[in-house]
C-alpha cells in the first residue's frame, strides 16, 4: 500500500501522461517504476514475476529466504515476529546462560542483503484459500485500531512454514498453569519464573512446607528440551544460586516426569542411560512410566502406570515440553484440502502439499507422506521392461536403478538394515546367488518389505532449514528445471520429475546434560559423552548461528558465565 | 519467618533444654544460634545489633548497603525489585545502544560479600508507621495467593530510599498514552514501542497520514532524559533503521517539546544552545514554550504559550519526561508527621526527617530543608561572644567560623558569589575596611542577605548516591561519634552535633546529544561539548558502573553497537 500512497502523492502533481503511465504499470504487478526510460523493461519483469508468500521466519521459513534468488519472485512475508531466534539454545536463555537477544536476528536484516526488496508484514495469517490462492492475516499489533485491520495476500506460490505449537494432549489445567519453550518470549518468562520462585521461598510467613513448593520445579517430557532445561536449572542452582539464596539452597528439587521408560528415547540407548546416571548423581529426580492427569496453579497430579496409582505432586513452576500440536490455520486449511485429523500437513517429496500444487509445507507444521514403492511395482516393471520381454534382465534393472534408489529412498535404507551392497543381492534367489533375470512375481516379493523402512522426519531445527534451502534451490532453477527435468523418472506417467525429491541428511544430534557434559550423536552410530563432547557443542552451535552478530554474542555469553556467573535480577 | 520454621523443625527433635535455650534467644532478637557453646555470646551480640529497615534498592539504597558495615546492625532490605538499575544509562537502553541486562546489578550480589547477611524482600512498602516503628509491606507476586501476604518489619532506624515517581501535573491522558522512563521495564517497553512503530508504519492499508503519524514520535520535557532520548532515537533512526525500514524512513519525525523557553535549562547555557543548534541540523523539531493540555492514544494536544493558541499534534508514541512527583507511600507517610502538601519528605541537614529522629530519608524522595542563619543570629552571636561584651571581636569570631561554614554552607556559596574571600570580607565596613569587632546589629545586616543562597539539591543520581554513602559512615561510627561528636557547634543548644552536616559535591553533568557528541559542565565552570566529551562520558560512565560485570558488558555493547549496529528485533 506504499504503492498506492506513493501514487497519490504523485498523480497530485504529475501530468497525465504519467499518471496513465502510472496506471499501467500498477495494473501489471507490483513496484512501480517513476523513471520513464525504463519503464517499459520493468514493466515486462514485474510482469513475469510472480507472488511468493511465505507463512512464518522459523527454522524453515529463514533458510528459504536466505537461500532465494529474488530477483524473479516477487517476496512477501507474514510472521507474527520480526526475528529469527536460535532455538536450540532457548533452554539457555531460561536461566541466563546465554541472553535472549544473542539468538535472536532481525528478518530485516537477513534477507535485506539481496538484491531486491523482501516485504515482511508482522501479522498473523488465519485463514490459507487455496481456491482463491489467497491468504487471510492480521496485524499483532491488538491495542492499535488502525494497525490491526485484517488483510490479504494473493500468491501464485504459498510456503507454508508457520511451525507448531505445544501439544498439551488436553490435559486440563495444562495451558493455565504450565510454562512453555517454544519462543524466545517462553524462555524470558521462564528465567523471570525462576528467579520469583527463590524470592518467594524467601518472603516472611510461609511455612516450610509452603517455601519447598515453590521451589519444586517440575519438568513434563524427557525430550531434549527438557532433559536440557533440567540441566542448565541444575547448573544455575549448583553455581550461582547456592551464593545469593543460601538460605533456601536446601530445599530446592528439581523433578522430571517422563511418560516413557527412558528419558531421551529419540536418541541412542547409550545416551539415554548415560544421561539417566548423570541426573541420578546429580540428585535431579527422574520418573518415568508416569502420565500427567492434571495441572493445578499449586499441584501436579500423575497416574503410575505400572500400579495405576494417582499421586499430588506441589509444585513452584512446571515447564510443559512434550512433543507438538497442530496449529489452528494448520487444522483449518487441512479441512479445506481434504486431510482433516492429521496432525501435520501432509506434502509429497517435494514438499507440495497433497491436493493443492502451488502449495509448500515446510518444518514442524508439515510431514511427507513418502510413497509407497508396493503401489508401484507394477509400473516400474513395465516401465523397466523395455522389450515388454515380462522379465527383467539385470541390464534392464541397472537401466532404473538410480531412479527407483532417488524416488523411494526406503531401498537403501533397507538394503542398509539388511547389510546388502545393491539391489543385485535384494533380487538374488533364496540361495543368495544372483539371478540374470526376474519376472514380477519375484520382483514383488523382493521389494514387499522395503516399505518398512520409511521414516517419519522428526520435527527438529535440523529438519525444516534443509526443507527451507532444498526448497529455496528449487525456486531458483524453477524455470531451468521445466525444460531439462533433473528429477527421477515417472514411472507411472513417463517423462521425469522437475526436480529431485527432498532428502534429509541427518548430521547427528547433541543433549547438553549440564556441568560442561554432553552427549552426542553423531553420523554413523558414533556416540560419545563427556567433557569433550560439550566443547564439540559448543563449536558447532557457535558455526550455525544466522550472523556474525548472534556468533559474537552468544560466545561473549558463555565467557561472561565462565567469569561472573549468571544474573538473577528479575528483569 | 526461616526463623521460626526451622525453629519448630528444631523443638519437634531436640530436647526440652535447647528448646528453652532456643526460645531465650527468640526473645532476644533475630538468628538462632544452636550450638551451646556460644549461644551466650551470639546472644549478646543479637541484642546489641540495631534493626535497620531499607526501603528501596535504587541509587541511595544501594551506596548505603554497599557502604555499611553490617557486623554492628541486623538490616533488612524491602524493594520491588531484586537489582539495581544504572539509571543514566535508560536512554540507551530504549534503542539498543546498551542492554537492559548490562545495566542492572542483582542486589544480593552487590550485598552478598558483606560479613554477614542482609535480608531482601520483594515487596512494596506501603505504609511507614512511625509511632510504633513499623514498616508495612506487600509483596510484588500479586498471583501468588501464598506469596502475597501482606507483612510488617519492625526498625530501629529506618533508610526511605523509594525515589521518586513521573508527574503528570495532572495532565488528562498521559497516564493511559504515554511511556515514562524510570525503570527498566519502562526502557524495554519503549524499545518495543518504537519497533512497534515502525512496523505498524509498514502495515498494507493504511493512508500516507496515518503512516506519518505512527512515526511521529513526540518527547515532552526538555530535560537530560528527554534530549538523550531524542538524540538515541535520532541516532538509530539515521545508522540502523534507513537500512532496514528504507521505505518508511521519509516519514519519520522527531518532536520535543519544551515548556519553558530552552531546552536542557538546568545547564549552562553554552551547553542549551549547542544541543538546540544540533537538534535544528540534525532536523529534531524542538518546540519550547508549549504546555500540554491532554494526551489521547492519538493526538496530543498543545498551548502556544506565547500567542494562546491551542495545537493538536498526531502521535505514534510518546515520551513523557518532566521531572518527578511523590509517591503514594511518601505522601501518606508525610501527612502522619504534619508535612502535608510538600514534594518531598523535609529533612535536616543530616537527613534525619523532620519529626522522626531516627527515620532517614535519601534521594529522590527526599529533600533537604536547609537550616536559615537569619534563624540563629542571636544564638550564633550569643555562642560567639565568649566574653558577654556585645559584641564580636575578630578572635571570637575565628573560632566559631569554621562551625559556622560546616552548619550553613550557605554562607561559603554567598561568598564565593560575591568574590569574597573569607567572613572577615563579609563583617568589613561601608567602605571595605575590615572592622576590628561587629555588635549584634552590624553582625545581622552583615549576614542578612546570606540565605538567599540556599539552594536545593537536584533529584540526581549524584546527589542520591552522595546521600546514601554519607548516611553509611554515621552509621558506621554511630557509637564512636556519640561519644566523640565530630560535627559543629550547636549554636542554640551548646555541645557539638554528633556528624558533620551532609554536604554535596558537584562532580559536574552530562547530556550526550547524540552522533556520537556529548555536552558536558563540570566542576569550576567549564563546558565542553563535541567529540572527546562523548569519550570523556565514555570512560566516566564506564567507570561509574557498580560491578566488574556490568562494566564489561555495558563496554562490549558500546563495542557491538559500533561493528554490528542496534537491533531491531522485537524482543
Amino acid at each position: 500500500m506504499t504503492l498506492l500512497s506513493s501514487l497519490g502523492r504523485v498523480s497530485r502533481s504529475a501530468p497525465l501522461a504519467s499518471k496513465l503511465l502510472l496506471l499501467g504499470t500498477l495494473s501489471g504487478g507490483s513496484i512501480v517504476a517513476y523513471s520513464d526510460s525504463n519503464t517499459a523493461v520493468n514493466k515486462k519483469e514485474e510482469q513475469k514475476k510472480k507472488k511468493v508468500v511465505v507463512l512464518g521466519t522459523g527454522w524453515a521459513g529463514i533458510s528459504f529466504l536466505k537461500d532465494l534468488d529474488i530477483t524473479s519472485y516477487d517476496v512477501q512475508v507474514v510472521s507474527p515476529q520480526n526475528y529469527f531466534a536460535f532455538t536450540p539454545l532457548l533452554p539457555s536463555v531460561t536461566c541466563g546462560t546465554v541472553e535472549a537477544r544473542s539468538i535472536v536476528e532481525s528478518v530485516r536484516n537477513i534477507t535485506k542483503k539481496k538484491n531486491g526488496e523482501i516485504e515482511l508484514w508482522e501479522a498473523d495469517c488465519f485463514k490459507i484459500d487455496p481456491v482463491n490462492q489467497k491468504v487471510h492475516c492480521r496485524p499483532v499489533f491488538k491495542d492499535d485500531p488502525e494497525a490491526s485491520q485484517d488483510f490479504s495476500l494473493g500468491y501464485d506460490y504459498l510456503i507454508v512454514a508457520v511451525g507448531a505449537q505445544v501439544n498439551t494432549f488436553g490435559t486440563p489445567g495444562v495451558r493455565e498453569n504450565c510454562h512453555f519453550l517454544k519462543e524466545v518470549e517462553d524462555a524470558q518468562r521462564i528465567r523471570r519464573g525462576v528467579i520469583d520462585c527463590f524470592e518467594k521461598a524467601l518472603l516472611p510467613g510461609l511455612t516450610e512446607e509452603q517455601r519447598r513448593r515453590k521451589l519444586h520445579f517440575v519438568i513434563v517430557g524427557g525430550g531434549p528440551t527438557g532433559v536440557e532445561f533440567a540441566a542448565e536449572l541444575h547448573d544455575f542452582i549448583q553455581e550461582d544460586v547456592t551464593k545469593i539464596y543460601p538460605s533456601v539452597k536446601e530445599l530446592v528439587k528439581i523433578t522430571l516426569i517422563q511418560s516413557g521408560d527412558h528419558i531421551l528415547n529419540s536418541f541412542d540407548e547409550r545416551i539415554s542411560s548415560f544421561a539417566e546416571q548423570k541426573f541420578l548423581r546429580d540428585g535431579i529426580d527422574v520418573q518415568t512410566g508416569m502420565r500427567v492427569l492434571s495441572v493445578s496453579d499449586k499441584d501436579i497430579t500423575v497416574k503410575i502406570k505400572s500400579s495405576g496409582e494417582v499421586v499430588s505432586l506441589p509444585h513452584g513452576l512446571i515447564l510443559w515440553s512434550t512433543g507438538v500440536g497442530t496449529r489452528p490455520v494448520i487444522s483449518d486449511f487441512m479441512e479445506q484440502v481434504e486431510q482433516g485429523g492429521r496432525r501435520a500437513l501432509a506434502t509429497n517429496e517435494w514438499l507440495q502439499v497433497k491436493g493443492c500444487e502451488n502449495v509448500y509445507a515446510v518444518g514442524d507444521c508439515a510431514s511427507i507422506a513418502q510413497r509407497k514403492i508396493t503401489e508401484d511395482i507394477a509400473n516400474i516393471f513395465k516401465a523397466a521392461d523395455v522389450d515388454n520381454s515380462g522379465t527383467l534382465t539385470m541390464e534392464e534393472l541397472r537401466d532404473v536403478v538410480d531412479d527407483i534408489l532417488v524416488r523411494y529412498p526406503q531401498v537403501e535404507l533397507y538394503l542398509k538394515s539388511k547389510h546388502m551392497r545393491n539391489v543385485n543381492d535384494l533380487l538374488a534367489d533364496s540361495e543368495g546367488n544372483e539371478r540374470k533375470e526376474v519376472d514380477i512375481e519375484a520382483f514383488k516379493l523382493a521389494l514387499s518389505e522395503v516399505d518398512t523402512q520409511m521414516k517419519t522426519l522428526p520435527a527438529t531445527a535440523q529438519v525444516a532449514a534443509q526443507q527451507g534451502a532444498y526448497l529455496a534451490k528449487c525456486f531458483n532453477r524453477m524455470e531451468q528445471c521445466k525444460e531439462q527435468p533433473e528429477g527421477p523418472k515417472r514411472f507411472r506417467t513417463g517423462g521425469h520429475h522437475q526436480f529431485r525429491p527432498f532428502q534429509y541428511k541427518h548430521f547427528g544430534q547433541f543433549a547438553p546434560l549440564g556441568g560442561d557434559q554432553a552427549a552426542a550423536e553423531l553420523p554413523g552410530d558414533w556416540v560419545s559423552a563427556g567433557k569433550s563432547t560439550q566443547w564439540l557443542w559448543y563449536s558447532v552451535y557457535a558455526s550455525k548461528q544466522v550472523s556474525w552478530r548472534t556468533r559474537a554474542l552468544v560466545v561473549s555469553d558463555w565467557t561472561r558465565r565462565y567469569i561472573f556467573g549468571r544474573d538473577s535480577s528479575r528483569i
